[in-house]
């Protein structure tokens, strides 16, 4: 991993980073010795390491919690080249919307294929942020995102045990992945939009009854699934200081 | 209203209260100089106003979040006697029950009844309260509840516009309630059991539906309805410190 900028601005570092092909971004609190939980966050379908709402997200979890958080664009996003196969589902999803034609079975194909392949690169990621001396090996690791995003956390819970807790929004679901959330034990909060033409309440209702963790909870919001309120980053991240063995508001003491 | 009791302890005054045949109870913080804002808390179907789920959540509003909150007890609940038509209802449901027969059709019958009942009492009790100097006509009101105290509370909000938000539970639902539910335009923060053979999810998303709120989140938890986890009481402290006017965690600053 090599850090390739690094600026501070309002309390939070913010460094650029390589690994291998993996371009990905790690916000720090200014202050501070470090140890506190680690959350990583994961972009929606067609966004990058620096989506808006997941810059925002991460710079309210460094300096409202005292977190550190680490994002990375996925295969075929962000500063990443598109192969031809991700191209193809791209074009795919362009003439479906042009036409009317549904988009969820083309999206959550190309999502499985992408988050099947994000997972071993969020492992080595993982790897080499456990390895910088103000993470560690015992930091509480916690996973967010956003549709593509999803899917890939799901994979990577399924896959990874040092992947504690899961707050998520919304997703396309498939079979595969239903499958991959009843192998899912860890605590789970996940939002669903009430009132999406393309992302249905069925579909949601059925992966919150696939988690097979003891704790989870689903969250309904009006609207579509991109119109998740303000509060629910709030009820986010009480809800990883309440699994990461931190309490919200701590980085303020 | 007169006070029939005061006691102190942990930061906490709790004066049960009288007025006419209603009897209530008022926990407030110890010290301050009030202007906090004023929760009501509907307790369920056969409790009464010191339930132990309602004491606890009201101590936690008045010592985590420096807000006053007031209990009743419902007609024919607690101090208060039971009329005929209620023990007749009250005989069903026991029936019921023992028998196997379906419970939502005579519970919710009955718990529209005393609702209906428990409106204009919730709204004498409320006159008295704001005519109290540490309460004061420009409280910022909110109203909890669950079951029989989720359909007062739809009712109350309804008939009343000092009703501000609503953090409610569980509840059995008919078309009555529903309809109810249709003119109710405050902020609704609602909390269903995801498994319960009693109180079905299709009748909890068809109220979710019916609250004409643009501000209305739907919460739903593993198990019965009586089963919410600890932590949605701080989501519900949170939801009422949002939407009356004061910061969660105020009373420590």
């Amino acid at each position: 991993m090599k850090f390739t900028s690094e600026t501070s601005s309002n309390g939070v570092i913010e460094r650029t980073f390589i690994l291998d092909e993996i371009t990905g971004v790690l916000w720090s609190p200014a202050t501070g010795s470090g140890g506190g939980p680690l959350l990583l966050s994961g972009h929606s379908g067609g966004m990058h390491k620096k989506a808006p709402g997941l810059v925002a997200g991460a710079l309210h979890s460094v300096t409202a919690d005292g977190f550190t958080v680490a994002a990375i664009d996925a295969p075929g996003h962000g500063d990443r080249p598109r192969n031809q196969q991700d191209q193809r589902w791209v074009d795919a999803i362009h003439r479906a919307r042009s036409t009317g034609e549904p988009l969820a079975p083309i999206v959550v194909e190309h999502n499985m294929s992408v988050a099947e392949r994000a997972v071993p690169e969020w492992q080595a990621t993982l790897d080499a942020l456990q390895a910088l001396p103000e993470i560690g090996a015992d930091a509480q690791i916690g996973y967010g995102g956003m549709t593509l995003g999803v899917a890939t956390g799901l994979l990577l819970a399924a896959a990874d045990p040092r992947i504690a807790a899961l707050s998520i929004g919304a997703v396309f679901v498939n079979d595969a992945l239903l499958e991959v959330a009843r192998q899912i034990t860890v605590p789970v909060e996940y939002r669903i939009p009430w009132d999406d033409e393309e992302i249905d309440r069925a579909s949601g209702f059925a992966l919150f009854d696939a988690f097979a963790s003891t704790e989870k909870s689903l969250h309904a919001h009006p609207g579509r699934y991109f119109e998740a309120p303000e509060h629910e980053r709030d009820s986010s991240a009480r809800f990883f200081a309440r699994h990461l063995g931190r309490t919200a508001g701590a980085a303020s003491d």
